[in-house]
């Protein structure tokens, strides 16, 4: 059985993973026939923030794997561990962890910091010829890591991240929540998700076909 | 359009509600063309699990609504405000927060209490003739509630739960987790999901069911 690693970054699109997105990643998955390793770095999370009022809340702190473990039962491996587990894909699902604690794209922007195991990830399985799956934010992690491969990547229509995708290099591509893009360079697949998707049943559609471009890449 | 509400317990299985269930609900009521409300009690977690390890982490607080947030992208009632939303139906996933936070089933069994606000709001729907769905763990709440009403319920193969719905006067039903029970008396639905499913696509199987059984009691 072919295995992808899904690479989360904490429990609650404001401060981690986005948990539906990464749910309905993990159910692509299973329906295709392919095993889901869930991964995630043993860091702390940026911060916390509470979902119902949108604030920082000063005095809590977080681990990024400690958190993902939720969406995933509990079944999840350290991110420094994953050349140990012979993947044969990557996918990325979106949420501000993405960019707050995979990278610091949130507050520097095209100018950003990768984690050094989330870059080095990506850049393996990109020339090792592996399929990678971006959703949502998650390609602008993309864009930095392998902008000089002139990759293409979804945003959704946000022109100040569309704008960045290119600023770091790779091609911005317009593209609606149901659908994906394939890059013509390399095994890279994108679709966007909560960045433009109005109802779980449309960022569901999107998802589903970006994880069904992933397996039949492999 | 028809509304169903969807009661939270928190955000993880070990301490809240089962995240793949409640995002799997979601899915579902977005598919049947249901708005989907998510509901959770404004109380303290009876305590917060460690994912990874299992452990209680005796310095964590966190409050069922705030955490439960972040499964509805922040988006969630304080369920006393229920009586205010003209629900059409009422839906539960399971997770353990069910028997920790809107119960006290998971320390004490069959004479458990249940918050007052999930007891009234069981009741008051069961009685006013709108569908209940109940998930996983969740048909103990049911049991407890309704267990005079001769209703019948699934919890999937655990002796030990079966036992209990039977003892707190409800009648257990064998079930298997991708399908559904729908009580002969009053309009209750129920399926196993991860009380014994193995997969994320057998537990949807079984959920997409309950909700569609659900909507068509409506």
């Amino acid at each position: 059985m072919k295995k992808t690693g899904v690479l989360l970054s904490g429990c609650g699109f404001l401060d981690g993973s986005e948990i539906q997105e990464a749910v309905l990643t993990l159910l692509a998955l299973d329906k295709a026939g392919v095993e889901a390793i869930c991964l995630a770095p043993d860091i702390p999370q940026h911060h916390v923030i509470n979902h119902c009022t949108g604030q920082v809340m000063p005095s809590e702190n977080r681990n990024v794997l400690v958190e993902s473990a939720r969406i995933s039962r509990g079944s999840i491996v350290n991110l420094d561990r994953i050349d140990t587990l012979d993947l044969d894909a990557l996918i990325l699902p979106g949420g501000y962890g993405v960019a707050k604690n995979l990278s610091n794209y949130a507050s520097k922007g095209t100018s950003c910091e990768v984690h050094p195991d989330v870059r080095s990830a990506i850049q393996s399985f990109y020339h090792a010829g592996k399929p990678l799956g971006f959703i949502c934010i998650a390609p602008v992690i993309a864009a930095r890591v392998l902008g000089n491969e002139s990759i293409e990547l979804t945003i959704g229509s946000d022109t100040e991240s569309a704008d960045h995708i290119e600023l770091m290099g790779a091609k911005h591509v317009d593209c609606p929540v149901y659908n994906i893009h394939i890059s013509k360079q390399g095994k890279v697949v994108s679709t966007p998700a909560y960045m433009l998707g109005q109802s779980i049943g449309e960022v569901a559609m999107g998802i589903e076909k970006l994880v069904n471009a992933v397996v039949a890449l492999l």
